[in-house]
C-alpha cells in the first residue's frame, strides 16, 4: 500500500453526505469514531493507495452534510463513476458518496473554497416528531419567522463576528465574515434558517441559531443585534444551539469545472 | 396498583406517532421490545392503573405510525390534557402522544375503525440517501409514476385480494377489502404510494407495492392486475416490500366525536 515511485498525478474530487448523528464530526480523533476515519478507511479499499485526503471544513459531532467535499491525489486509474459506485459499496449506510470529479493539481477542498451555506433545521412544535429526533431541534414556543427574516438587514455583509464565535483555536486572527444570505423559512411545522458566508467561525451557525431563539422568546432584540455585534464578545450573544439539528448545504468554489 | 372496586368509567383515546426503527411492531410478543409494551409502562405511571389497552392495528416489526390510536378504560379523573403532556415525559424520544380526547363507552380503537390509510416511501435515486435508511425503501431504478398511477382503475373497489395477501392467522376468513384511493406521487426523488380502504389483510400495502417495484421493472405489465386478483393465489403477486418504508398515515372511524 506505500507509494513509493508511485506519480499520484490525479487530483479527485468527491461530494459526500452523511448523517452525523454516529459520529463525532469530521475530522479523525483518537477513541472516537469519525466520518474521516470511515471514509479514508473506504478509500484505500477501493484506490489501494494510502493517500492524504483533504475535507472542506471540520463538523462537529452530530453535525449533518448535504454536500461535503473531499480532495485527494491519486496515481490509481479507476474513473471517477467507478470510484462513486465502489466508495458506496465500501461505505455505512449513513455515509454516501453523491459525485467525484477530477480536477487541476491546484485544487484543494479547504484552500479553495470561496464560500459555504448552511442550514439549521428546527421542528417548531409542542409535540416533538418522533422521525427528526437527531435531524431537528425541538422547539416547543411558536417561532415567528416574518419577525425572524429582519435580522437579514443587520447580519448580511461584511462584520466582525467575534460575539458569534466560541473561543477555539479553529478561530483565525482576523474575525471579519462576509455573509451572503441569511433566511427563514417555515414549512408547517418545520423552519429552515439558511446562511452562507464567505466563510464561518467556530460555532458561528449555531450561536446566530441560538440567538434568533432569544429573539423568538423576546429576550433579545432584532434591533441589538448591531449592538451584540460590535462589542465583540460571545457573551451578549444567545446561547450554541444543539449541533443535530445543523447541516453543512453546500460549498463554492470559483472557477472550477467540475467535470464527471 | 389493582383496580378493585374502581369505576373505569372513561374512555380515553390517544393519538400516537411512532418511529418502527428500534421496535418489534406494535404488539406485545416474548423476547422483543414492541411499541404497546413501551406505551403501556408509560400510561402506568401516567393514570396509575394497570389498565387494557386496545391498539387499532397490528403493525410489524420497522413499520412507522404518523397517527396510530389507542382506546383504554379508566377511573383516573387526569384530564386528556395532562394525559398528553405527562405521556410525552415518560415515552421515549421515537413515541409521542399528539393528542387525547374522551369518547363514549363504545368506542373501540380497533373495532370502531371504518378504514386506514397507508403510506409507502421510496427514495428513487441511484445513490442512497443517508437520512432515509429507516424511512423510505432505497430504489434506484427510475420509477414512472405516472405509469403507476394507472393501477387505480383495478386496484379501487371491492375486490378478494388474497393474492396479495401473506397466508396467516391474523387473515380472517374473508378476503374482500374494499379500496377506497389510491395514488403515486413523485417530489423530486421521494415517491409516496397512499393506499386507503375498509381494512387490509396481512401485508398487503407491501405486496401491492413489491408488485408495482415488478411493474416498474416491465417484469409485470399493469393490464396483468385484473389476472393476478382473480388467481387469488399470493404467487402471481409481486415480493413483499420491506417494511421500514411503510407509514400507518391516518385511520378512520365514523360518527366518533374526538373531542379534547
Amino acid at each position: 500500500m506505500r507509494n513509493v515511485n508511485k506519480k499520484l498525478d490525479r487530483n479527485i474530487v468527491l461530494v459526500i453526505s452523511y448523517d452525523g448523528t454516529r459520529y463525532s464530526g469530521w475530522q479523525v480523533q483518537k477513541n472516537s469514531t469519525t466520518v474521516q476515519e470511515i471514509f479514508q478507511n473506504a478509500l484505500k479499499n477501493v484506490i489501494l493507495e494510502d493517500v492524504d485526503i483533504k475535507g472542506c471544513s471540520r463538523t462537529d459531532a452530530k453535525v449533518h452534510a448535504n454536500n461535503y467535499y473531499v480532495n485527494f491525489k491519486t496515481s490509481s486509474r479507476i474513473s471517477v463513476k467507478n470510484i462513486t459506485n465502489a466508495m458506496n459499496r465500501f461505505l455505512p449506510y449513513d455515509i454516501c458518496v453523491k459525485n467525484a470529479f477530477e480536477v487541476s493539481d491546484d485544487f484543494h477542498a479547504r484552500y479553495s473554497c470561496t464560500g459555504k451555506e448552511y442550514v439549521y433545521k428546527i421542528w417548531n412544535h409542542q409535540i416533538r416528531n418522533p422521525f427528526m429526533h437527531d435531524y431537528a431541534l425541538h422547539y416547543w414556543y411558536d417561532i415567528d419567522c416574518e419577525n425572524l427574516r429582519d435580522v437579514r438587514k443587520y447580519i448580511i455583509g461584511e462584520h466582525d463576528f467575534t460575539s458569534f464565535a466560541t473561543l477555539d483555536k479553529r478561530n483565525a486572527q482576523n474575525m471579519i465574515r462576509n455573509v451572503h444570505d441569511f433566511d427563514v423559512i417555515r414549512q408547517e411545522n418545520v423552519i429552515e434558517i439558511k446562511i452562507s458566508a464567505n466563510g464561518f467561525l467556530y460555532n458561528m451557525v449555531r450561536i446566530i441559531v441560538g440567538t434568533l431563539l432569544r429573539i423568538a422568546q423576546n429576550k433579545i432584540k432584532i434591533h441589538d443585534i448591531p449592538y451584540i455585534i460590535d462589542k465583540k464578545d460571545r457573551k451578549y450573544a444567545g446561547p450554541t444551539a444543539p449541533p443535530h439539528g445543523l447541516y453543512l448545504n453546500r460549498v463554492f468554489y470559483d472557477n472550477i469545472e467540475f467535470k464527471e
